[in-house]
């Protein structure tokens, strides 16, 4: 059976740093990616990354390029479109598949950079939208989206986030949340609420997204209630001109391979020490498995592959 | 009295990155850097720089001026050549000196950002070799110093540890501690005193560095003892020929502003929390005042000032 010293699964930004730093510190390490390419969810930025320090791109692809090559440069091992079946964590071996072929692989460390996922609503013309590339950032955006009818979906800190950064920009901003309960923190909801430039509407599913060059409307569900004291009534909307939808579900930490392995928090991510230990001595976890979508970046993703990095270092005495 | 939301104090890794990520958030911030520019320790890295995912620079110089420029593009606001004299936590002021003027600036929050200083020999002929560029990493500059002789000086981790990576690739290599007692782990130690390839050399102190062009000997003063079983004893060396000094007498964080006013472990660090606050809890620290030398890297830096940056950006809620 094949064996390493660290084994890697995922290979977004934690991933890639981690696999350097192993590299650059002599530590015998392969990384393992389910999809045909290293990136990870850096293939779902389509803005400007102007919050990398020194280096910024024009958007993920063109960060993907720029660490797969350094990756690739520094003779990083790895294998794509090899997807983890089962991680059997007494003895150590993962079980992997790749093109339909099954194959074990032992190590001595594991580290979950498993990343997260965006939550999706599962509306027709949701995927034919993120496809056409119509995805964006509140915060990076908000000149493209200058004088358009914006509608965010979600009810947790990003969507009132959101809210609040396009109000300024946009001709009207629609939050629409399925529930009359938010997420968000108080003072987040107390802002939106206030503000007369934002229409939020409560117990409302949004059911299809149309348009075929771009979003042109939404059809919309309404159980028709009052938001608390709000005076805006949602009506019996059938379908909502909007120029852009920004879906704000919330991410999901991909924990499925590791659940009851290792502890959890109550929001899904792996809990790990400040070393990113997991409560198993040999498994570690960085990046989007392990930290709240609010401290999540490429910076500290990077950051954390170092550190993890170091720790196995000083750990297998290398 | 100028007021500013966020006010960093260094213009290293960390603190670039701190003021990038709150421009990028809309945060109100002002970084200051005692020195004439920004870049802190990078003046120090004279090696390739290989462990920053995505972007490969020749030395420190390169990466430098790669975070400026990204710094000054995003349009930060900071001030060189101002040296804090004094941080009033009670009245959250801090008093500056810049150009024989002195001025007051009021904080809502203080990022330390004061980084760590190597702790050096102060010696004739130290600086000499530093200013000629002979400063050698034991992990990136094996080739340079294959064939050659080699004395690292030193008793901690980083000592062994550069001794180990040294033995495979230099003709010789000494160790040389002025006491007969280690600081560095039980492990590292063992493995150096089993290695017939280091010489290890107790209770002996470098009294200088000679070499025009490039060093060409050290001298030594030996209190001629045994270490433990070792059967290597140190004979009175007047002089000692070799190619090569590392000076790995471990790195002090500059703390000295803050000394009293927060919580500073035993190692003189500033003990913060998961988001980086301190004890004081107006006053964040990232970066090598906070971090374990064994953890610090130019990726985690960043990655902490992403991490600060957006904990402020929710304080202030902005």
């Amino acid at each position: 059976m094949r064996h390493v010293d660290v084994l890697i699964i995922g290979g977004g930004p934690a991933g890639i740093s981690a696999a350097i730093w192993c590299k650059r510190l002599g530590i015998d390490c392969l990384l393992l990616e389910e999809q045909s390419q290293l990136g990870g969810q850096l293939f779902n930025i389509f803005n400007e990354i102007i919050d990398y320090p020194g280096m910024r791109t024009k958007n993920g692809i063109e960060m993907q390029r720029e660490m797969v090559k350094h990756f690739v440069e520094m003779d990083c091992l790895y294998e794509v479109n090899t997807k983890v079946l089962f991680i059997d964590e007494r003895s150590k071996t993962v079980k992997v598949k790749k093109q339909a072929k099954e194959q074990e692989i032992c190590y001595t460390y594991l580290i979950l950079a498993t990343g997260s996922s965006q939550r999706k609503l599962g509306v027709p013309g949701e995927q034919q939208m993120i496809d056409r590339g119509e995805v964006y950032s509140a915060s990076a955006d908000g000149e493209r989206l200058k004088g358009k009818t914006v509608a965010i979906i979600g009810g947790g800190d990003r969507a009132f986030e959101g809210a609040h950064l396009l109000s300024s920009k946009a001709r009207e901003v629609y939050l629409i949340h399925r529930s009359t309960r938010f997420k968000a923190r108080e003072q987040y909801v107390e802002r939106i609420i206030s503000n007369p430039c934002i229409k939020v509407m409560t117990d409302t599913e949004v059911t299809a997204i149309h348009g075929d060059r771009h979003v042109t409307s939404i059809d919309l569900e309404s159980k028709n209630k009052e938001y608390k004291n709000k005076e805006y009534k949602n009506k019996e909307y059938k379908n909502l001109l909007v120029d852009a939808v920004l879906i704000r579900l919330g991410v999901a930490p991909n924990v499925d391979l590791i659940k009851g392995k290792v502890a959890t928090a109550q929001n899904g991510l792996i809990v790990t020490d400040d070393v990113h230990q997991s409560s198993n001595p040999f498994i570690y976890a960085i990046g989007d498995s392990c930290t709240t979508p609010l401290f999540s970046s490429i910076s500290s993703s990077a950051g954390q592959g170092a550190i993890v990095a170091k720790q196995l270092s000083s750990m297998l005495n290398i």
